[in-house]
């Protein structure tokens, strides 16, 4: 396919409103009158509140209002990102109320104050005496499914939120086949988004009594449906909306502080109240990356064929469930179509602790799982002695393969070309020989991993998108989609599409970047690398209709045939001859206008996309590891995606660039550390955190193989998230080969890799 | 027909957000550092600008520009708020710069300056000097007309905007045949509408370098055009947001202000700018209702009735065209479909004069011919010694009526039980025997009159609507109409319709009051009585789509046939049985999520109205009138309506109340006076210009006649202007009744009544 837009490297439609300040994020909405919202939060990690005493807050003179749970209703929510399911069973685990009563981790929401500014809601905070009943908390899954561990939520007395079994095969046929089986176990630990702009929101009734929302969110259409159920009210009485959004990485794909916001203005007769979590708030009231334990067996032949494997996932969930299991199921699924297993058995536990709760966040379970499996592949090839890319390579599924479980069908594998990509990229064969034998104080090693991912979630989940589209009288057009850009580009990417589908230019597409869930075409939201692919294909159906409207009026102009005619920089024309018919603007202007026929050109659909596509990559590493300090140097870094058509080349380096340094620093540096005693998060900002920074990132080298996958609405498949799932495995696979040593557990910060080489006797 | 909320007296939408003060106006809005805008007016009613010296107002502290027409697009164009024509001979005269370079008026907006804050800019306007060429000036039609006169415009060197003939059948035949000639000169003087708000916007340049505009207006679509017209902008950069607006009467149906905001904002690399008239600007440099000046020769027979009508009608429209030679045109057409004449002749003309600009004002010309036709009837009966009631009864068309020119067709026609019902009211046969003799100084008398209008603007317009509508999960929708709410109930009257169609409570619809180009359907907006008329039938149309796409889920779901089903309170019903088959949220929320057919219910249609209905009324009034001091008193006053189906009695009776209100001014105390010598306004202020208050006004009687006019999508008809229309002539019918006295000219305030009684020696 060619095309005249799509694939170029066109700059971000938001770009100058960003970098001028223009673009309006939440706080930038200004009321008058704007009251603030603070939360009194739990310094415990697990314990009951007996009594609250809000008095001396409330008589404090700016003080409109302090709550409770006893003011709120008591339903119990799920805040997970997810779309409605008819079928109660597929539903998330609703065990959240608004403000609790029982304390379940150390930041946990008890009661809130709306007060007239920032310091008088402060000062209030601190005259809130909350009269604890101390209980035992547990922090790993482990502690947490021990016999006589404490219970933190009621109805859980296991702690487990749910366990599962997938089978594909005969697991017990294939081990007993085996010519040898291999064991490892590999740990990943709590990480953060870290996204720019923290949680914020404000909100208000309106002049018809309903509650409007203005917050940072991925997704404004769920943002609507929880709070209506989180506060019992009709669905159609809240409006959401949604300005710019500076980051979200998945922490804004749960229903965190919006229910509470609502509440608040509620509490003040609908005066506005707008809640901003700072960023310790964020660390640790947010949202966090699972850690997960994994315990592998792999049976293999002799000849380096894989036969089957069992995984044994534990992961952490902290204390409530958001996403629940869905996260852990998502890593027993992505990695299947890439390797061709005869038998796969995976048992994932979701375990409820008295940690910070884990959600969503960039990759979905998949950077956890392609840490555990990609390590343990080397560490066969190794053992096998066998060069870890053949080994892979000879394991590869084939073209067409259908995921027995899911049903998704891969129609486009280029992962051996990607690998071929990236072994030319950084020399691979050449550093493999100079390092083989490397000795001394700085040891180099390369090492790669590869990875498969979805485009959105079906068919776990529905996946639909709106978009609407209005022809102006000039023959540009206004886009809406119920999608939201949140710093991804997919504004830029839609914009597109639909100057490629209308051949016109993209400046005469006005994306509405807003969502308002009272007028946006509905959308589920940011989430799964679904919006190029589900959202796109949505936006295509508009273009395309629109399309069809411009030339049905000009072929009643002209007479010809509809199938004779298209659209070319903004000129109808006659295809076989190119002959100019008229404007688009011309069109536009009698569509509006004409006594006879005027009907204004507009468009107002919905796509049900009930398809998948398997994307796939891999990331290659040269790392040089200071054998004394425990540093890791990472020299080079190279993705190289497997992501179906590249819409826009800049943007996906951009993404691309954007998910390495973030795997960067999962592999290397990121974790949340809680004492562990009492649960208190002890890092919980961005100095101590020790995120990537500019300093510590080398170049990073990005590439495409563009195979052009069927299921896309243009070749496309998902990529947003893919870029953060190989480097930890990669980079952990140059340090074993650099300098023999095995690191199961990340991040391989100096001090964990120090201990793990004196262990090993290197030092 | 019967509905369920159709014509009950259901409580406007917006009643709590206008009582709470919680609705937004243009003025309520806030963007940060908003700079403001002021207008150098001009002095002198007709003068060159030879030079503007703005230096020294450039100079002052926090003043950010100072533009004239120098720095503007010398680009003409028309203010009118019509839609735009493909045919360039239908279009509104463009005569207008956003800065002018000669003034043409006392008010002409010369230059712009854009300052900190209010008292900054009003020091700079003191600041620029102007170096005029002053030119002789004129005042009333006949100066501008005669030979010799001062040229306003060059293109029009006889100061006739346009002049025209309408002839129907053969006028000079019947005047031949005619039993008897009445000849009668007839003259109404400029009046304003005084809505509440003032006219103002505000303006900036969006982070997608758009040109934003906040403004009251009627006419939110046509701004968008106007303003890219007048600047040379693409419509597709600009965009216009219409919030609540505090009333119009049409005057804000003209395009005055937002050319000059975004030429302000413009000039300050964007930033925002608010420009406020105030009540001052809003009287000199707004719009103003036309004086027009009748003379009427009418052809009878001797049993009666009317043969022929000539009518020459001399209108004066200030210094720019504005509506132009629409007005007359319409004053010259909607009288037509109520008295039988053989023979219609009408030749009015438009002239420039160097008063303030005549625009759209509640009526468009049909007060004006209401007053000079309805007095001259009145004077006709008295000479033949008639009864008023039984010679306009003796005369009246017939059901059926086809009008020859417009081809508006007569489908409904009340206007007999109207009067039935407006004499039972008043007392009229009771009170016409007791007043009949009555002398001394208070004398009493019974008046009438009657009037046809039609409903919107077709065949002379395009009449186009467009609704949206958006199903939400809970099965409560979102309306979205182009159609603007400026206090006359529209919103309400379209979410009655939408409840009506869907079978739901009326707050189940949230009708989005805030008109934004970008985003809300086409409709051209509020004027011509045309909202509940048009776009009603936009609206309908798209609530039974809605309604459709309802029952098909539902028809999916239990198997009967679509026809056989029926929404009735939420409830999904199989007609015939009655039985329940679900709930309306039930279909609602399956639209969203089923995994199969997901597919949220929306609509976003368009509807091209091509009829045209006559509606009817009369008013009918009691004075008395004080011969020494020529006050007249309205005892009582009556108007009675055939409106078709009443779609909301309490609204309806609310517009009649305020429209018999400004009827009662018009005819009374209301009249823009100025200087004779420079044109400068005497009373532009609402203390001096008499404006009828609640102390001078009796209670207003209201009733209707429900005809069902099968060219309503309801069975309705206008109302919104008709209740302006016919009050004058029925007070000055009462007058003519108490004291033998026609006036012929309004208002008749104490003045001119005491100065025409002694003129006529009653005192």
């Amino acid at each position: 396919m060619s095309y005249k837009i799509l694939g170029k490297s066109v700059n971000r439609v938001d770009a100058i409103a960003k970098v001028t300040g223009k673009a309006k994020y939440a706080e930038d909405y200004f009321e008058r009158e704007m009251l603030v919202g603070k939360v009194l939060r739990s310094t415990y990690a697990h314990a009951k509140i007996k009594n609250i005493f809000i008095d001396d807050a409330l008589s404090l003179d700016g003080v409109e209002a302090v709550i409770t749970y006893k003011d709120l209703p008591n339903i119990r929510f799920a805040t997970a990102g997810h779309p409605y399911s008819l079928d109660k069973n597929h539903r998330d685990v609703e065990d959240r109320l608004i403000l609790t009563n029982k304390a379940r981790y150390v930041g946990d929401a008890i009661a809130a104050v709306i007060a007239k500014d920032e310091i008088i809601a402060q000062k209030a905070l601190k005259l809130i005496k909350v009269d604890y009943d101390i209980l035992d908390a547990v922090f790993n899954t482990e502690d947490a499914i021990a016999e006589g561990a404490p219970i933190i939520h009621e109805d859980k007395p296991n702690n487990i939120i749910a366990s599962s079994k997938i089978e594909i095969g005969d697991i017990n046929e294939e081990f007993k086949n085996a010519d040898y089986v291999f064991e490892g176990e590999y740990e990943t630990s709590i990480v953060q988004h870290c996204q720019l702009e923290c949680q914020n929101a404000y909100t208000y009734v309106d002049e018809n009594n309903r509650i409007v929302i203005v917050t940072s969110t991925q997704i404004p259409h769920i943002v609507r449906r929880i709070v209506g159920q989180a506060l019992n009210i009709p669905i159609g009485r809240i409006r959401v909306i949604k300005p710019f959004v500076g980051g979200g990485f998945g922490n804004k794909q749960d229903v965190i502080i919006e229910p509470l916001t609502a509440a608040m203005t509620l509490a003040v007769n609908g005066r506005p109240v707008r809640l901003s979590l700072d960023r310790e708030e964020v660390f640790a009231s947010t949202r966090t990356r699972h850690a997960m334990k994994y315990k592998i067996r792999t049976a293999i032949s002799k000849d380096g064929k894989l036969l089957a494997i069992s995984m044994n996932n534990q992961v952490n969930n902290g204390a409530y469930a958001s996403h629940g299991h869905s996260i852990a199921m998502s890593a027993a699924s992505k990695f299947r179509p890439l390797y061709s297993f005869k038998a796969i058995e995976v048992k994932p536990t979701t375990v409820y602790t008295n940690l910070p709760t884990a959600g969503a966040m960039r990759g979905y379970g998949i950077p956890q799982v392609c840490f555990a499996l990609e390590s343990h592949l080397d560490d066969i090839a190794i053992k096998l002695n066998m060069d870890p890319i053949k080994f892979r390579e000879n394991n590869f599924i084939s073209l067409g393969y259908e995921d027995p479980l899911s049903g998704i069908k891969v129609r486009s594998f280029g992962v051996k070309e990607c690998i071929k990509k990236g072994k030319d990229l950084i020399r691979w064969d050449e550093k493999k020989k100079r390092y083989k034998n490397i000795t001394g104080n700085k040891r180099r090693g390369v090492g790669m991993a590869c990875f498969s991912y979805f485009s959105g979630t079906y068919p776990v989940s529905l996946e639909i998108a709106g978009a609407r589209i209005v022809m102006n009288q000039d023959g540009s057009v206004q886009l809406q989609v119920g999608a939201t850009e949140i710093g991804q580009g997919s504004d830029t990417i839609f914009s597109e599409m639909v100057a490629e589908v209308l051949g016109i230019d993209i400046e005469k597409v006005n994306v509405i970047s807003i969502q308002d869930t009272d007028i946006t075409p509905f959308d589920t939201g940011a989430y799964a690398s679904r919006q190029s692919f589900v959202t796109g294909a949505a936006v295509k159906k508009a273009a395309k209709e629109v399309k069809n409207k411009v030339l049905e009026i000009a072929s009643r102009k002209c007479g010809l045939n509809i199938d004779e005619l298209d659209i070319r920089e903004g000129i109808i024309i006659e295809k076989k001859m190119g002959d100019e018919i008229c404007s688009l603007s011309d069109i536009a202007l009698e569509s509006y206008y004409d006594r006879e026929f005027a009907n204004p050109i507009t468009t107002d659909i919905s796509e049900n996309v009930k398809i998948n596509a398997v994307a796939y990559g891999v990331t290659f590493a040269e790392v040089e590891v200071d054998i004394e300090t425990g540093k890791i140097k990472v020299l080079e870094i190279y993705n190289v995606h497997d992501s179906g058509k590249i819409l826009n080349r800049k943007i996906a380096e951009g993404q691309v660039e954007g998910g390495v340094s973030m795997g960067l620093g999962y592999a290397l540096s990121e974790q949340m550390l809680f004492n562990e005693k009492t649960g208190q998060p002890l890092n919980n900002n961005l100095l101590d955190y020790k995120l990537q920074t500019i300093l510590d990132t080398p170049k990073i080298g990005v590439d495409f193989v563009e195979t052009i996958d069927p299921a896309g609405s243009f070749g496309q498949k998902s990529l947003g998230e893919n870029p953060t799932i190989s480097p930890a495995p990669a980079i952990r696979n140059a340090v074993l080969d650099a300098t023999g040593v095995a690191f199961n557990k990340i991040p391989m910060n100096p001090q964990s890799v120090f201990e793990k080489f004196k262990e090993g006797a290197l030092i």
